[in-house]
């Protein structure tokens, strides 16, 4: 078992972040799961069953104990997460070091897109606050459904689009309204 | 002229504010002036002749003159742009209803991504300092592109979510920055 997450972690993602954790298995057998989640997960919302089977195929399923981190500020990787159990916490280093954390999220929740796509380092570090179940998706997870089956490929890229897209108006409405006199 | 106008602009957007601009025709016209900018444009870095061709002939190009304005903030539309000449100012206003100055971006920004794809309101007001020529994307110019030339679509998407990242992050950086005591 030690053997087969090793190998296949490596094929997928080489993460030493990964690796710390309990390895489940591909995410077929999470197909299922995903799917029952659905109603909670904004990412999956216009999924077909078979897109998601196909989606799950190219995943990998992690657990992750409380305390143990998912992400990690700084690294480069290049794997997103659906986070299908659990609760995990998001938080960054300021300036000083001191750890600002950001938001909690939970099942359905995405993480990790922004590094997957643009291979840049990490914004922040996602620890498990729970026993937390994830599928991870590695940019060549993703390269591989967009040659293979674009249709599914788009249909992930703009639900990718979707969700910057909205991060990105909450989190410049933040902004102006810190920078209000 | 002017019905022409009209009516190509009624098929792609119905929009009021570009009705307003000078209209020159379609983006197939600008193809040769796209290719020549690519050097300075994030957007089309990694794009083939043929890309920007077949993407150029779904854009319609505009010129506004210094003082009109593109995209008008709470508007609902549809259409990203792509600037090929001139200069635009991006302004919010704030809960008082005071212009906040957010930008300047020129020849190869993009603009108006957000309400391209997740169709909410405009962020903000992006208005011609200069005389300003740009090329318009209406979101049913986008998903042709996706059922007609998946790779292609996708090669645009991956494009939008990179750009949004890279935008997510350095607001995110930002409002930390504000944030910190």
């Amino acid at each position: 078992m030690e053997i087969e997450q090793d190998d296949v972690a490596e094929q997928t993602t080489g993460n030493e972040t990964l690796k710390a954790l309990e390895f489940l298995g591909q995410g077929t057998s999470a197909a299922q799961r995903i799917f029952a989640m659905i109603g909670h997960s904004r990412f999956f919302s216009d999924f077909t069953r078979a897109d998601i089977e196909r989606l799950a195929g190219s995943m990998l399923i992690y657990r992750a104990a409380p305390g143990q981190t998912i992400i990690r500020e700084g690294d480069v990787d290049d794997y997103m997460l659906l986070i299908i159990e659990g609760q995990v916490e998001i938080v960054k280093r300021d300036r000083l070091g001191a750890k600002q954390p950001m938001t909690l999220v939970g099942p359905g929740a995405t993480l990790g897109e922004m590094s997957m796509i643009d291979g840049e380092p990490r914004f922040a570090t996602c620890t498990a606050l729970d026993p937390t179940t994830f599928a991870a998706l590695s940019r060549d997870g993703m390269v591989r459904i967009i040659l293979e089956e674009p249709s599914l490929g788009a249909k992930i890229l703009i639900k990718l689009v979707t969700l910057l897209s909205a991060r990105l108006r909450q989190t410049s409405h933040n902004l102006l309204h810190w920078m209000e006199p």
